[in-house]
């Protein structure tokens, strides 16, 4: 299998907008930089979190760019560069190859539903193609409950036997752990992450090189804590404390809840600023979350001050 | 109500691609050119059938310039400007109204599912903003069987409060007519087309302006005469005709199928390109299409000879 700089706790960065709806890059390159510090093993940029398809590609590419020059180090990006047009997923997949970016992760084309296998892997293809580097490392990106259109098991093999430099991993976020079970036990060596730190040692033990996940935004060190202890004695413990921290987010809209939490505890209120069609928590929800997190103890709120301060 | 200039029977048009997988604008211009020929009462370029989700913006704005440069006139254009990120849309937007087009055709966002009314509207005021424009005249393009995400009833009345001199109409893919009917119902002078002639009959009874429809490309007159004469005795004739014709297209993917037919009746065999994730129709289920639409004696053929002549 072809290396891969990836492992641990990656983050799907959250994307800060100015008051007037703008993405923010100065907020932005400086919570990368937090995150890297937190101990995060790669920022996934460009995810659903991130709300990556709620921006044109220049915007991203715009951002990429400032992170780039802001000298965060390539190597630790994972951008999202799909797109349901094929000439933009390659733009975008080329344009991260040329910052030198680890690796690239790859929505199947998501407007047509129902769409056949061959046809994912014709777009691919065409991408790939368009692309023609091998540097390029893609990391397909499979999450049916919000693009409807996924990779199958099937596909996965063939686009692997047919691009074995180019196609090494996967984010499985479809919230099936018998998906990601299934992706372990038949393709050895390709990097599964699932997309959800509930499923992160069971993943472990399996063969995941980690997780992506949306809660990584507010707990790379819990998430990191129990990647570091996995085959340790408290591994079950540390698994059931973030599965706890995990569903008292999922209990709010997670891209503005989380947006929520890092504006309270970054002391920034800006923070909270989503682009539509997302819509902010209301005041209500927003108390309710801040008390659900205290009554567990979440305790990223010390961390996060003394690394603003 | 606002005037728009909308009636009649609109074609989503077939967007030809090269044999290297690139929007052909010649054969484009040639095609439009035609459908208004046959008596097209304006042009939904940019829609589901057109596969424009595939295409990037700037082959879609391109593909816009060309047609103006043609003598195409602006009025019969309703481009669609959807796009999942608010900053395409509206960049679509004002370029669709800086050529005078006589509307647009509006995609709610779709790559977040479960979003509320008050995301999309947000979302679709933040474009209006940003166009800011008296000439924009924008049609909601519900479609959720594609797109997942749609506007529901209390939303269109919303938009039409909010923007009684730009929301001005919708086209109602939804393939359920209960939901036409309601739109009619509830909102009188509001431009209505159904996105199928099967629904022709049926909506202009109720106040429908004329239709939408994917098999416009291949069937201007027959529709045609149905809106010509639906006061008449024949009506329902008529209405049974083109009916038979759409369930007969239906059999099979519409897109392909329809590239199919207009590559065998224009005797134009570049035409079956599809760009990824569709693909063409494999030879038996052309045979079988061709068949099919000679065995219901579709007429399309002599037409388009004619015209090729």
């Amino acid at each position: 299998m072809t290396p891969q700089p990836f492992a641990g706790v990656l983050v799907p960065v959250l994307t800060p907008f100015t008051p007037q709806g703008e993405p923010d890059a100065a907020r932005y390159v400086a919570f990368c930089r937090w995150l890297l510090e937190q101990g995060a093993g790669g920022l996934a940029i460009f995810g659903t979190t991130s709300e990556a398809n709620s921006m044109s590609p220049a915007e991203r590419m715009h951002l990429l760019d400032r992170l780039i020059e802001a000298g965060i180090p390539a190597q630790k990006l994972m951008p999202g560069t799909g797109a349901c047009a094929l000439t933009d997923a390659a733009m975008l997949a080329r344009h991260a190859v040329e910052h030198g970016c680890g690796g690239v992760l790859m929505l199947p084309p998501f407007y047509y539903k129902g769409v056949s296998d061959d046809g994912i892997f014709a777009f691919l293809s065409a991408v790939i193609d368009r692309v023609s580097s091998p540097a390029l490392r893609m990391f397909l990106y499979h999450i049916p409950p919000v693009a409807v259109v996924g990779y199958s098991l099937d596909l996965v093999g063939r686009l692997i036997k047919a691009y074995p430099t180019t196609v090494v991993g996967l984010k499985d976020s479809s919230g099936d752990w018998s998906n990601t079970a299934a992706l372990l036990d038949r393709y050895p060596g390709f990097a599964v992450f699932p997309g959800s730190e509930v499923f992160l040692l069971d993943g472990l033990r399996k063969g995941a090189k980690g997780c992506i996940t949306a809660t990584g935004n507010i707990n790379v060190p819990g998430i990191k804590k129990l990647y570091d202890n996995w085959r340790g004695p408290k591994a079950d413990a540390l698994q059931a404390e973030i599965t706890l921290a995990r569903k008292t987010m999922q209990a709010y809209p997670m891209i503005p809840a989380l947006k929520r939490v890092v504006a309270h505890f970054h002391n920034d209120p800006d923070w909270v600023a989503v682009r539509p069609p997302l819509v902010p928590l209301d005041a209500a929800q927003s108390q309710a979350l801040i008390a659900d997190l205290e009554r567990i103890g979440f305790t990223l709120g010390e961390r996060a001050r003394a690394a603003a301060e």
